[in-house]
């Protein structure tokens, strides 16, 4: 029996703190378990009774004599921590901690849990929880957990396994997937995640041989880079991972932050890691199930197109739209395709993609027409997925419909839709051909769309994820790395900053610095006109904003003038701070603006940022990040994602940037945050001026902060 | 009776082209007709039969003796046509055209639909359709209509009428409200609209005393002031009109003009239309579902803040994230109420908003406490609506929840929703209790989220909107219109543009017109350096993208060469450009560069534009749209609807702009462009340079298109 095993499919359960009183956490397991019919032992313990629901009560766990593998502890906080230490000794490897009392009450709460977890390590036990409802095994009834989970309505067996931080919404999410028909494996609530953590729930997870599709509720880790770990070993399993990460807007972390004392982090962030490691990022009920239905069909798409099928030509525009909101296209049909269904279909209204059936629809005598039509868009290389839209459809011909599609499955791998608005008490014959065909059939053209637009973002990921980590790797070899010289801390200012990025090889503006007012009139003699002037600071980090710069400056007599004004607005505007001097940089022109950055994120480590620089762009934030490192492909994906890509296409007249020599310096940058992550805590290059094709890029100011 | 009574409550309808093959459409309404118990007169109308469906079958609407308010023509186009003039001359006052082979086949059908239309006229007779499934009063079972409106599974009574442009998806949608427990009044799917348009339509529901809520699914309309109106009427009469506009996007758009001929228009514009006119643009069954669930409810918020009560941390997380998402408040409590709850809510986990219940939730045996908590919310002043999520509850809690809430509502107008993930088969006391109270049950906190929101931006609208057209009245009054010279048409140049702008007191920059190059020399003497060169010619909308323009020339020598420069570049890159000449511009400085114009839409007319200028604005899209013509007050909306608004507001240590001026001008543009709606096809004033608070905007460059 392997280690997880024994947690997944425990031989026996303790409930420590049983009870007969059903409104009490030790007594739901155990009525659970019994009305069920688990098959392992069952340990109601309490000193207090001889018999709980039916089954022998033990004074103490040692007292237990068969096999044991999870302890349910349903017991005050401080009773608990003693527990674990009895149950440790009783060589029990799994406790499930049930009640709270720990570190979200505060410091006297965290101290318990220390103790808590102390305890269970002393003994080589783990934990779920405390604070927690506990974890239940579908399959086998294994109900080690209270409330809703342990109540009516039960779940059905089925492949999709739940790591939830938040029981409640988390088991909701489940309850919402039961609806659809979609069926259970494990539901763990992970609490307070006080020893076992949702990354390491969702790793033995991939480890199941009976979980398929992994569902979770997070509000936070604490490990970014363990969860991206998981995403990746579960894209290699095929099992996908869906999260649900709650804190995404202003008003959502704030109460996440009081809800758990998980570190949220910003969303941003979540979805660039999600994206790298293949995470699907879920964000409303019906998404989740829709998506889980899909991904049960076994099928995914080789590409983008789809092929709509509609005797409603209403449905036909509505999935149109929707399929450009999700990436879909709907090409035009090939010749080949066009000409079967110009013969097959002469009464429909439209037989260009979408097709639109007219009245006639599918019926029970065109039939065979409508198959000859199905299975010419089947055979089209060029068609992904099928979406048949049937809003209204019932009797003979909704079982036609139901009927072909059925049979059209069977000769394909290509996913296969449908819209229909009709529930089981209209038309339970159809769904259930449906069902038994496995073809998801969802309540609206949008939601047709976004499954196929999900299914098809999925499979994309999957087929690409080797190439894109292996260029990590390579990259990550590659490249040097600065040393950042030994007792340096805080804030590097401009000149400084720029030091350390030459050193790794970044074209850095070509500036004088002025340090004092005497060298200056030799120094100023040899500028080449025109040039910026800017204040030099560690103490200012956005120095636009005091009046800190003068851009364009074209002459000795102007120069005089903005040397004089920065110092001045510096020396009234940022009383405080340290002057180190004045800087005079090259104006560098015929550039576009840029971005480009390392945020050290508390959850995930060192993440690189590109953005659009000028102010327009940063009011706008058209920014993107990726965890560092990444190769020079993946920071060319970076580029493309911002929304103002096109400006460094060329817009207007104007030429086509560098984007390759800009490629190249994101992935150094972001090589450099991974590299140095003890010490850089932060880095702004603002602006990275990308010159035209050919000419490069030049960090025309930049800011490092160390740890 | 009044006219449109005849229309909605017909006290005999014939069917002409009446079958006993139920497959065709001159069975189905008969059959409906019939198994519904229609009290009115069923006139079964063809020459063939004697009875058809157990009623007597006419030779020709004629031979009927009773009263016939409408005849249902399922008849062959060119049968159509004759049957409308035969009926026309019976008296019968509205006809429905079920049947194509109408302008949605060509020019041929179109000459028939004339036709048809034509003898419709002669004799005061409306017609639906064709092309269309009819007409259905769901109280009085009038379903003079086929295919799925005539059948199984038939709606309920209520409150909600539907017209729809696309009868399959339309239905689908009245479908998806019967799922959720809704009603319905009439239901209309217009087909070609040869004579009664959507509008019109719309307008008689409007007067319908027993339709309280409108939902369209359109794809497109001829005249788009004429929906603007009957949205204010709608508007006035307290009933929401909810439309799905398909054809939003490239994709949909493509495909809703193959599908019905309708002008599908930009949906920028549209969705500018509904909001200037409080239509509730919905994309999605779900949000159409919910929307109408909390406005038959019956009550309406007084503004954005929600209180949010729940046993599930995790629920009241997501529901904050998606409060954020459609733009509602969670504001932290007052003192009165934060005592209340500290006393009433001692086991909650949290008692500042949302408020955590903790796992005891709410429970018979704590209901009092959760009442005296909940009525604290609900005399608040500052909290608006109500929402409990209760994601898994189940049994005698979610009936105490059920209970508490059911009582509340009694004293309270706010609106409140729950969150359940469960369905009937789980809950359904639960479920009849809400119904019975009238209190939405959403499956996600998103939805709450959404509804909530909808709700409140419909209240907003509701509450500004009589405000909001006195201004644009009152405006339109106060402004003087220029007068376009006589006989002008095409494209105006710069010049000629600005000195139309000039004349309706547009402040322009000032300029100096080269037209020769003999009297260059003494003219450039004149010039106030830094100044603009571009060149001049009505063939060249983007004179950037031709090399047309030269800025920042500070110099006589640079003069020259830049005016060569344009003219060298004109004639290479536009060869074929009329050149007018060549402009000298005055430098605009400190200035946020903007563009204000006048789109003549073909189903809206003009509507003004207003978007951030600059390259990287323009790429961004940050636009924004209003049916011309609007007062300060809707130009200054517009305004900090701009999503760099914050621009204006003074970013980076830059002043603030001068809003007032720009809401002044962009005002006066869109009455312009309302009172030369006959002459102004477009106008583009590019860029339009506002200058810091109390230094106005100058109009920089400027294009008008002349019908």
């Amino acid at each position: 029996m392997s280690r997880h095993d024994q947690l997944f499919n425990a031989r026996g359960i303790a409930i420590i703190g049983a009870s007969d009183d059903p409104s009490r956490p030790g007594s739901q397991p155990i009525a659970a378990l019994k009305r069920t019919g688990y098959k392992g032992g069952v340990y109601p313990v309490n000193p207090r009774y001889a018999e709980v629901g039916g089954y022998r009560c033990y004074a103490t766990p040692a007292d237990i004599k068969g096999d044991v593998d999870i302890a349910v502890i349903a017991l005050p906080a401080a009773g608990a921590v003693d527990m674990v230490k009895i149950c440790g000794e009783r060589g029990i490897p799994y406790g499930v901690v049930l009640g709270g009392g720990f570190r979200e009450v505060g410091e006297a709460g965290l101290a318990l849990q220390n103790s808590l977890v102390a305890n269970a390590r002393a003994h080589g036990m783990r934990l779920i929880g405390p604070n927690c409802n506990g974890i239940a095994n579908i399959h086998s009834h294994m109900y080690a957990c209270f409330g809703s989970m342990s109540r009516t309505p039960l779940l059905q067996p089925g492949p999709v396994s739940v790591v939830m931080q938040s029981g409640g919404f988390g088991y909701g999410m489940a309850l919402s997937c039961r609806n659809a028909g979609i069926g259970f494996r494990m539901l763990i609530a992970s609490g307070n995640e006080a020893d076992l953590s949702a990354p390491e729930l969702i790793d033995l997870l991939i480890d199941d041989p009976e979980t398929k599709v992994i569902l979770a509720y997070l509000e936070g880790v604490m490990d970014g880079r363990a969860l991206m770990n998981v995403g990746e070993k579960a894209l290699k399993a095929g099992k996908p991972i869906l999260i649900w990460k709650a804190g995404k807007t202003t008003q959502g972390v704030r109460v996440a932050a009081t809800h758990t004392a998980n570190m949220t982090g910003t969303y941003d962030i979540w979805r660039a890691a999600f994206r790298q490691c293949g995470i699907v990022d879920v964000y409303e009920l019906e998404q989740v199930t829709d998506f889980i239905q899909a991904f049960n069909a076994g099928r995914f798409p080789r590409g983008r197109n789809i092929a709509v099928l509609s005797p409603s030509g209403g449905s036909a525009v509505v999935v149109s739209d929707a399929a450009d909101e999700f990436g879909l296209h709907l090409p035009a049909l090939g010749a080949g395709t066009a000409a079967i269904l110009e013969s097959a279909l002469p009464h429909a209204h439209s037989r260009v993609n979408p097709i639109d059936l007219g009245a006639g629809g599918i019926s029970p005598s065109n039939r065979a027409s409508f198959d000859v039509a199905l299975n010419a868009l089947l055979d089209d290389p060029e068609i992904h997925q099928i979406c048949l839209m049937t809003p209204t459809s019932i009797g003979d011909r909704a079982i036609a419909g139901a009927d072909a599609l059925s049979e059209a499955v069977k000769r394909t791998d290509k996913p296969i839709f449908v819209f229909s608005t009709l529930l089981r008490d209209v038309i339970p014959e159809v769904l259930d051909r449906f069902a038994a065909a496995k073809i998801p059939v969802l309540h609206s053209p949008v939601r047709v769309a976004r499954a196929a637009g999900l299914l098809a973002d999925y499979a994309e990921i999957r087929n690409g994820q080797a190439s894109r980590m292996e260029g990590i790797k390579q990259s990550g070899k590659m490249r040097p790395v600065v040393a950042i010289p030994e007792g340096a801390t805080g804030v590097l200012d401009e000149a400084q900053s720029k030091a350390l990025l030459a050193a790794v090889g970044i074209r850095v503006s070509k500036d004088l610095i002025l340090t004092g007012e005497k060298e200056q009139a030799a120094q100023l003699s040899e500028v080449n006109f025109p040039v910026a002037v800017k204040i030099l600071s560690a103490d200012i980090a956005h120095k636009t904003d005091i009046g800190g710069v003068v851009l364009n400056v074209s002459n000795q007599q102007e120069l005089e003038v903005a040397i004089d004004r920065v110092r001045a607005n510096a020396r009234s505007r940022a009383p405080n701070a340290r002057i180190d001097g004045v800087l005079v940089s090259e104006m560098i022109t015929d550039a576009i603006e840029l971005i480009v950055g390392i945020v050290n994120d508390s959850v995930f480590g060192p993440v690189v940022m590109l953005g659009m620089g000028g102010v327009y762009a940063e009011v706008l934030k058209d920014v993107t990040y990726r965890p560092a490192p990444i190769g020079v492909g993946e920071a060319t994906e970076m580029i493309q994602q911002l929304r103002s890509f096109s400006i460094l296409e060329g817009v207007r007249g104007k030429p086509a940037s560098d984007i390759e020599a800009l490629a190249q310096v994101i992935a150094l940058v972001s090589q450099m945050g991974w590299a140095q992550r003890d010490r850089l805590l932060g880095m702004d290059i603002n602006p990275m001026m990308v010159l035209p094709k050919g000419r490069g890029v030049i960090a025309a100011d930049a800011l490092i902060v160390l740890r």
